[in-house]
């Protein structure tokens, strides 16, 4: 394995990080442009919060883990003062989207770009202790603790009371955001809140019948036969394994560390695309037409997000299994995913593995599963 | 073309009508499933009230306009009172879906459920003429007229002020709904609403840079560059070009035919995919990468409404173009959406042709584009 560690680290530093660094910044207001084509020019002005805020979190995160460079830290700064401008609403809460001098497009409709924020303000405070980042990041932290019961307030379309259904998006985030924040949260906090997080992951979300992890569950955690509830994301429930994984290390936890690795090679056996290679994006744990017509898909973040759980699970174990998925998927990834001809990587394929959207950022794909999975996976190589 | 018509008259009456009729009925509660697999067995209960509605239409536009068929009429009337008594919230705005019992699910976020419930019981009225069907489709269509300035109500994510967007759909279904309710609405109410449609239409969306109809633009009509701006269903516009021409016969207006051939023309030509062949589902008027995974799949109802309006267009000028355009599509919609195997049509194929979702009916899919679309063409060659 550890013969790849130069490959990944390679590819973030010389490739991925500088692509960013030259196409993303925006001069005139600050914050970053993602729309990005192929060779990195800017095709749409709009700022989605979510991809704001994690590049911020990338940049901040490298400026602690790797180095403290000056054009890093800058890069982080630009975006969290455009963010902290004008990223939130009067209550606090932060939107989903900006036009490019940073006006208000889209309401803060869900509780993701606020976890996203959280995360940024944290990671630059730990290079760039300002009370005011730390303060923003902790009274955000609270503000999605105090919205968990109802993300969505208002803009939530279900009919109160025939089926009340939770997503597992917010305890899947909180499992990450938990251990990223706990430097300013404090490890009663943390310790408090992650048996229960991790509790809704392993018990709740992953069924017992299928051994899947379930995008939508009832208010109880029972199954509910309905396309919201057949709903698996292979991707999502991989990623959330290696976010166990860190917790199962955080904790000393081995008993989570074996169920993690086990549901996560499940689901990867589950997920792969044995005609074509690489993971569908969506699937309906009944087997029935999913009402996603993206499902059979190939995306990049999958991909990333399972390579990282795979590198972790292997230095967590030497177990041969997750050695040759590894290589499986590493091989996969690198020959779909990279594009040979420009910096950084195409983000959707279709099923049989061909570019089917030549850009490199957009309102969803930004700078951070590509470099933060190349960074995870270089550094736990380099545990082993 | 007249060799076509036996084709498009079997198919319907002989092999779409009747899965419907032995598939989708619910004896228990009254409805219709919608989500049937290949064979048309169920694989999901819920009810969406669009298809709900829709497929009341159907069945009743068939008794006027075929036969006053006992069973057809049923059919309508199963559907009718299930909706009349479970899809309305205590506003009289229709719920976006049910469950199987008809408890409400998803809330009225949007005004298409409405639009597809007046049109249903306004034509089930004119084969079924209870007053209370009359009164429900009219004041569902005031009740639409009344909230079109905000159609997605308190639902709408749109942060005031900084990009107020129109969507085509709105004027586009009300080009058919009004034609549809004359009887009811009264041709003076008609003749007042009619002309703005057309307007919003042919002079609004359609744009004159770009000859496309845009999907949105701004409040004052002008183009926003961004992914919504940008973006154009060629479908869509293809269906609501097929209305303007029954408008045009309405209203014996030989310009609006014309543009509305010329338009429909230009769309199919844009949105043709020249190397697989069928039409695109969603692409960007600008060339740039749009946000929509799917766009490049080829969908059923857009083909069927291309050859509505390619019939249609034959029909009233016998322009060769439109016949060997109506060849071309023909060939490719029935090579690839018909199942050999078993009734009615797959919805979703991938941009090679190839069938990716293996359904005949689901969540968007139910008893309304192959029926109308056959029953479409199949008259209009009659009139040749």
């Amino acid at each position: 394995m550890k013969q790849y560690l130069d490959t990944y680290k390679n590819e973030l530093l010389d490739q991925v990080i500088p692509f960013w660094q030259d196409h993303s910044l925006d001069k005139r207001y600050g914050g970053y442009f993602t729309c990005l084509d192929q060779k990195g020019q800017v095709y749409d002005t709009d700022k989605f919060v979510w991809l704001q805020a994690r590049q911020v979190w990338l940049f901040s995160m490298l400026c602690k883990k790797v180095d403290l460079k000056p054009d890093w830290l800058n890069m982080a700064r630009k975006g969290a003062h455009f963010l902290k401008n004008n990223g939130r609403d009067v209550a606090g809460n932060f939107y989903f989207s900006l036009n490019q001098a940073g006006e208000p497009l889209v309401q803060p409709y869900n509780i993701f770009s606020d976890c996203f924020a959280a995360m940024a303000f944290s990671a630059l405070y730990k290079v760039d202790p300002q009370e005011e980042f730390a303060r923003l990041a902790v009274n955000t932290f609270e503000n999605i603790l105090s919205r968990r019961s109802n993300p969505k307030g208002k803009y939530n379309k279900a009919f109160p009371g025939t089926r009340n259904l939770k997503s597992f998006a917010l305890p899947m985030i909180l499992s990450n955001l938990t251990l990223e924040m706990e430097s300013l949260l404090g490890k009663d906090l943390v310790k408090e809140l992650v048996p229960g997080v991790i509790h809704e992951v392993m018990e709740v979300f992953l069924d017992s019948n299928s051994g899947l992890v379930l995008e939508n569950v009832l208010e109880d955690g029972s199954f509910c036969d309905s396309f919201e509830g057949r709903l698996t994301s292979p991707g999502h429930a991989i990623e959330a394994m290696w976010f166990m994984l860190d917790l199962s290390h955080r904790f000393g936890d081995h008993i989570l560390r074996d169920r993690a690795i086990e549901t996560g090679l499940r689901t990867l056996e589950y997920g792969w695309d044995s005609e074509y290679g690489g993971i569908y994006y969506f699937m309906d744990c009944k087997g029935h037409p999913p009402d996603k017509l993206e499902w059979n898909q190939k995306l990049w973040w999958v991909h990333l997000e399972c390579l990282v759980f795979l590198a972790k699970a292997f230095q967590m174990t030497g177990d041969p299994v997750c050695m040759s998925w590894f290589e499986k998927v590493h091989e996969y990834t690198w020959t779909h995913f990279k594009d040979p001809d420009y910096p950084e990587w195409f983000g959707y394929l279709d099923r049989y593995g061909k570019v089917q959207l030549p850009l490199k950022g957009g309102k969803w794909k930004g700078c951070f599963h590509v470099p933060r999975g190349l960074f995870q996976v270089w550094q736990t190589l380099g545990q082993l």
